[in-house]
């Protein structure tokens, strides 16, 4: 089955209402590779995985080593939770934007039923100065209801006060495993409508993988379609909408991959990447190398205006 | 057994509060093919059912495409979740009048226990300037206590501001099934009257289906009564009482049986069909001779004053 | 074992507030068959059977039927769900009383944890000119927390507004059943005083069953217990204390049981009845006819001053 | 294993705030036995156990009986629920203190996660006259999370208002009952220390019950510890620290048990009795003559100023 | 696997809004042994494990005792629940500072779902004078949703009043039972993490325990490792990043020991200790001697200004 798709996505901004927009430029334009770009680097793998993924690089279980990492190399925002945003952030506001999450988990239960309570608030987001705010919702878990009623309220105050959302949309639970997994092409395209649907303004995607054993397990066409992964992102993008896509990394990789990525989603009308592990278990040297290869990819390949 | 009906549908529009008097006026009289009529563009299918829905139309993703064509071929108004309201419907906003469904959810969990929290509000349906609110109820399910309690706040809402309150009301969840299914004339029947008493304006219905094997589970007398679909749309359109009711479509058909269902509610004393992949699942040029046949339709065989 | 009882329950009426003692006031004396009874016509039956209860009479489907016959024939009150008190009763206001029930279910689901939740407020029966609220309280659920927890914001809200509280005191749940059943004279006792306890103004309990072979399951002294129907009627008007109590008719049955469960309740120091299928699943002139030796009934048998 | 016990409880009406301290003067002072005793009444075994506890003494069915014996007797405060306090208690309203119980349960189902959600409020007590709150805490049942929650917004409210907390510490619930079960002395001397830490101003126990079968199922160093019913009464005193203690009776039992309880608790530091079933399933007569020995007994073995 | 670490944590009180830090440097300077110490008397274990932790010293049961202690030896604070904040520490105030627990629970369901809901509130906290808050967190527990959500109602609570807040941080729940215990370095890591990035000032965690057979169920590369208590304890420390940390000792043990983790915590960057069955434990000078030497260990071997 072959799938044409025939849309260009219209301007994001011109969306927007003053607060989104003064806010949203700001990492779009002023901060980070701009053009309308997103160099995002999220630390919040802490508590989502816990301290061990900062041994491959000590020097990254201190929280400084990002938030400098994230001011000297020029960075769209640094994106982080509550305590963090409190106690390290401060040292470098107006050098870097801040974009506070507002959910989070360890990884210690299983993901079966997988729901991330909130544990800060937008107004927590004002009061520190950030430009916007995360929001991590698992799509298709059993207890998406739970989800999708607390990002209401997330989303209805980031209206309230003009602050982004930028949903971390993530294929989670038992019924996802059961239809090809979390990574499949069919769970992935279905967050990214999720997202933009509940009223993302920017949509934090993980880059699809196919696996021909799980594949056949996706609900049709899905379980049939053979695609590449250029083409499965492009789709994916465009089921966003308006939404800005960045695509993410997950565990670190060789640079080729990383670029190689930058290159797909920039190419598929993405808007910009969020490399955590794959930039700061690097010793700094090399991930102010890589970080610069990473911006100089992004503006080569921008092919959307926000 | 045979059932005999002697009941003639008053008038609604006399009992509303000004505000969803002026408001349900838009819809019935003043946009889509009036004379008190509705036929309404849904377009929640991307989180209902995920984008797999738009592929048999890759133009049909970009919600551009609903929007533009239930504005170009006059609907009485479009229904839709906030995030498409709030990116896609300002530019069309006074073109064609906007239902925001206010709840929803994916279909990757099963749907045993379903029930669909809020991801919107009322608030937000008065902002975005909806003529109406949406909100999809599963009649039965295990968990309709909740449901049944979530309501009572959108319906307080809908007092407060005039809005109007169509509800889609689904049979839905494990017990359901046990007692003939989501679409037994029993489960559609009680769903329209439930629908009704807890203060919907209009109700959403889907077409009965008729399953002999099935059929006998129903509760009696339901078991032993064999009515002609006419017929049983006409129980149900008065089990909805003054509220009004429409018909949707469910997956596409052939156009016979569209401008037969057409006929069917119409003739029974409904107000009008809410058809989405019927339609939209089409190229333009299609979808507008086929709406275009639609109208007609309605209009020929309009039998309730509302 | 006998059981003697010496009590006289003194007036109820001079323990109320001014705002429960003028709306109830209206109730007793000024409508219905007045000197202190109730006769009461319930229409929910709707949502917790669904539409099939209309079919023996199929004029009893149109809600005006109902609303038309309790006004026609004299009624104290009419007892009906948040849908029909808007959309059907301001026709009838000032003609008959609303009693406005804020909680109801359908009876899809089993109940073995039977919970209703609250679809409608006391602020709503303000708003609609309502006489007294009316609540569903099942007795012995597993999830009476809830159950309860809930039935105390009615009750305060009832307090705050002056507005009478009718309570429909039903057994239910894995745990009555295995104690006798819902219908044993053990729960119906229970709930009775469980309902004044809680608040209630008026009792609404069903007729006592009485089923040797479930009987025996009742907790001690009751499983050796053996009343005259007349008895335990007595006995359960005793356990209400100063709530006035209103003995239901449960599924039509003939004449003669009818005006006996009548004269047994009023002999028992009861204040009246609320009949629905056994009324108006009767065809108009018959309903009237059964209505007006009730009503005789009634005032034949009064022995109690409220 | 030996316990020795070194302390010996301070003033707890010098720690107690003036509304606290007016309220609470009453009971120990102005009503009652006085000289710091508390003699009460409870009559909330209606909903506790149902109407079969008033079968031994059918008068006892109306709650008039419990109330003028209240008031009769001389009683240091009556115990009911709402209804009660709002039907029957206005008129003894200054002849006998009221303690408001907020919360309460049927016990038709099993008590393997016993929890009590409240029925009314504080607010409820200050409006009624009430000179205190009665609160059921059950001590280590599964859903002690909500239940100390709850309490919480009670004990608050208490603070508020300057209303004194009664906690009927009840330990209950299955793990409770692998312990070495209810009665144990290891489940009420945790159960006294737990409602003085939460907050409780009296603290309402039952008599500890020895029976080695089940004792040496009790945490260390309780399983091996062998203590006298007076010695174990001291003990569970000494937890309940500044809190005072009121000792129940539990189901009907002889006289010499009865007065036996009374000066084990006085002997031991405790405040006072709370005996229900032991004293209104008596004729009247009878019941004034015991609870004149109870009264006797009470002075005769103060130990503590409160 | 050998793990580097590189960081020297920066000053805590610097990034402090005004208010947290008048109160923290109360605790830090000017009571206890200071000099930027720590040292804390826990008077918790009434509730969290019940009376019989006070068998051994049976004087330890009134709470007049470790007040008494806390004021007399001079610590920095004592921590305890609302009940003894509101009936014992009246008569200490200004003696010592009171950190007030906010949750709590006893120990008598299983921890497989530990979940410890609120029983106090910051609000309290600031009614009653103390200088900080203290809250459990069962780090991975099943229902960390919950747990992390009521954090962020009681950390927002801290920052509106200036109240520092103290995070009991304890792995817990099946889960984490799992992967290695409770006490693995694993999981008290990756508590010291959590706490600090939810928000924490203070961080207490559990002194970590050694079992190979345990060990090798921890996630790597924590099933690989090899450290010294020594290590894993600096490592523990810088996991907790600005936040102080503050170890406990658990079940009453030898001096030595006492004073070994007092050595290891305050060499590994901590900032103290809080000991409380390893001190009320004791007779009273014997409290006294062992206290001294704490205090000059901490002070001997402080590495870090806060």
């Amino acid at each position: 089955m072959e799938i044409k798709t025939a849309t260009e996505q219209k301007s994001l901004l011109t969306t927007l209402a003053p607060g989104k927009r003064t806010r949203l430029r700001r990492l779009l334009f002023e901060f980070g590779p701009g053009h309308g770009t997103l160099l995002l680097l999220p630390i919040d793998q802490g508590i989502e995985h816990g301290p061990r993924d900062f041994f491959p690089n000590p020097a990254s279980k201190d929280p400084e080593y990002q938030f400098h990492l994230a001011a000297e190399a020029g960075y769209s925002a640094i994106a982080c939770q509550i305590g963090l945003a409190t106690k390290y952030y401060p040292d470098y506001a107006g050098q870097v934007p801040l974009i506070l999450k507002v959910n989070g988990k360890t990884d210690i239960p299983p993901s079966d039923e997988a729901f991330s309570s909130t544990n800060a608030s937008v107004e927590d987001a004002v009061r520190l100065g950030a430009d916007a705010v995360g929001y991590t919702l698992y799509v298709g878990s059993p207890r998406q209801d739970q989800d999708l009623h607390q990002l209401k309220g997330v989303r209805e105050d980031c209206e309230r006060y003009g602050m982004p959302l930028v949903v971390w949309a993530y294929p989670r639970g038992r019924d996802v495993e059961k239809k090809g997994g979390q990574n499949s092409f069919y769970a992935i395209d279905y967050a990214a409508r999720m997202a933009m649907e509940m009223g993302a303004d920017i949509v934090k995607l993980n880059f699809p993988k196919f696996d021909p054993e799980k594949d056949k397990d996706q609900p049709a066409p899905y379980n049939e379609m053979d695609l590449s992964p250029e083409e499965a992102v492009r789709q994916i993008v465009e089921s966003a909408g308006r939404a800005l896509v960045v695509l993410s990394g997950g565990s670190k990789t060789d640079d080729e991959t990383v670029l190689g990525h930058t290159r797909t989603i920039m190419g598929a009308g993405g808007s910009g990447v969020i490399f955590g592990r794959n930039v700061w278990q690097r010793e700094k040297s090399q991930a102010l190398e890589i970080i610069g290869q990473i911006k100089e990819t992004l503006l080569e390949h921008v092919r959307r205006i926000p």
